[in-house]
This record gives structure tokens, sequence and C-alpha cells, in this order.
């Protein structure tokens, strides 16, 4: 439990410090506000993220997440919820360009099997190879 | 912590895996992305759940919920936060007819009092008999 | 885990819970109703947060939020996610002002470094004095 620095790219500064603790398996959640926000939409016809850009000050209601492996190395993959000066709500898949004003954030790290990232055909998506629940 | 298969009903896999593992008491999160949505909206004059239908692609910017016993059995209560291909955001009441493109998700299981829901007169609710934190 | 009583105030009750239960360090997550909620938004170029309203009655889809100290006491910084009739979705800080229809909480106390937070003059917000994780 901590916080991110103004000024600090979401994104890349919770894949270093995950690469740096050597996190392979966790969850992230967190608030705070940006100063401005780029998302990604997955359009599921042309398999392709968009981008989405929220620039100005925004509050972060809410940042949802993991830890897992890609490419041998640990990823992390969050979404994030922003609201603006009428309490309206945007978000999507945290992409680079996301950069804050705040952010107080819950790093947790797990034991057990670990997620490894592959793209899937049927989704498009890097999806882990194992690891169904059901 | 692990991933739901493409097209499953989100309801009743949650549901199903709880009951499976026997989880009496427990937290849900996730993100991911559905095919097509179906939640509610609870009237508190007219105490019915209106249900709300998001066909199509969406992405999940946020489950968050809690396991807990209803007439004998392990009961899943979820909410969700859903983002459209511009980055607009809706939600509601999980119902079943929630068909999903993926979800990585984390269920954890608490030890202690176990927490029974009951319908309650005030709001109309199946709100927990016992658990009152003040 | 458990719930919060009918009409009570969503900021005041979790204050109460925190300080009583004496939680230095901590997570709040939850989803439930309100009969009205006040929340902020908080402008970065007057450095104000300026409440918005919403009367009636709207779905908690999410709250996420943390404890730490301020000036000497727990303090309970959460945002919260509403949605309306329809499925739209509005939110911000919650203000005290939000009053609950139902509530179902998670509250989790931490052991470890106790954040304080006090103003900073970067952002005018009262962030912590340390917990710098990068």
């Amino acid at each position: 439990m901590g916080q991110l620095p103004y000024g600090a790219d979401l994104h890349g500064e919770l894949t270093k410090i995950v690469r740096r603790e050597n996190i392979h398996l966790g969850r992230i959640s967190a608030l705070g506000a940006t100063t401005h926000a780029r998302v990604a939409y997955y359009d599921q016809n042309t398999r392709t993220y968009n981008p989405i850009e929220f620039p100005g000050g925004m509050e972060i209601l809410n940042i949802h997440g993991n830890v897992s492996m890609r490419d041998g190395e640990p990823f992390v993959h969050v979404h994030i919820l922003l609201g603006d000066a009428g309490g309206k709500i945007f978000g999507g898949h945290v992409l680079p360009g996301t950069i804050l004003y705040a952010c107080e954030v819950f790093i947790e790290e797990f034991e057990g099997q670990v997620l490894e990232r592959q793209q899937e055909k049927k989704t498009g998506l890097h999806l882990w190879k194992t690891g169904y629940l059901s």
C-alpha cells in the first residue's frame, strides 16, 4: 500500500514496480486523479484496441487489475474508471499515456500457480494458457 | 485467481464455482469483456429489479461482489461496470444472461461468522440477518 | 465483512467504525444502494472540492478506498460509482451526506508502516508524507 508520484505514467510506473519487486502473480487496486488519460476499448469484431483520450483533470474512481507473466516478464493488466467535473464516468483498458495527479494504490503478491499470457485464437486476446476456474 | 471461459454466463459460472468449492463467505473481483450484458436497477419505490440489456461487446471495467448463504446454499451477489466503444460507462446488479468474452477473476474465501440472506421488510431486499458492523 | 444500516451516512459510518476498531491502515470495498448521494470532483486548477448531489435511489456499483491517519486519527478516503434507473453511471469522492439504502462492505486492516496525511504543495491534496512505492 502506498502512492505513486505526481506526473508518473500509470501503466509504466506499475510495470516498473512489479518488475523491480519480481511479482509474478498479483492484484492491483487504486484510486486517485489523472491530468490526462489514455485508455482502450477492444473491438471484438476487428480485434483491435482502439485508443480513447481524456485530456484534463479527472478523478480516478477505481482501478482494478492483475499481475501475471507475459514474454517471461511480470505484466500489468489494469482497467480504470474516471469521473469528470459533472460526475459523469468514462473508462477503459489502461494504456501508456495515462498521467497521474495522485494515486493511492494496493499491490498484492500471491503465491501459487504462475499464469502466463499468450495470444488466443478465439478472442485475439493475450489470455492465460491455464488457470480456468471451471 | 483465474479465468472464466468464453461464452460462459457470468452469474451462473460464479455460482457453479462457489457451490463446487463450498465457499460460504467470500469476495469476488474481476475484469474482462462481455458479448451481451443483462443487469438490474432496483427500484426502491416499487421494490422491483428492473432489467437493462447491453447487447454487443463491452469492456468489463470492474466486477465487485460477495459470497454468502441464501436458502442453505452459497449465493453470489455481484455488481458490474461496463464500457462501450466511446469509453462511456454503464452498469448494474448482475443478472443471469451476462455472457463473457473473457473474464479474469479473484475469488477469496473467508473464515468467520457465516452471513445468511433473508428478505427484509424495510427495503424489500434479501440482506443479511446479522453482520451489522455498527 | 458485514453491512451498514439503512439510513446511515456512508462516510460518517465508515469513520465511526475505523475509529472504534482503531484501524490505522486499511482498505475498504463495498456495494449497495443510496437514497441520496453527495460526492466531489477535485478541480486541479482552483484546488477546490466541488460537490455534486444525486438525489433519489441509485445502485452503488463500487466503493473503493483506504484507511490511513490524518491529524492523529484514523481517516477514511473512499470513491464511489453509482448507477441510475437507465444503467448510466455517475460518481466521485464520497462526501458526508451520502445516505445508504443498503451497503455490504469489506474493511481490511493492515499491519506495517503507518501512512499520515498532510497537505502537499504541488497538488493541494492531503497526501501521505511517506509511502512512495517508486
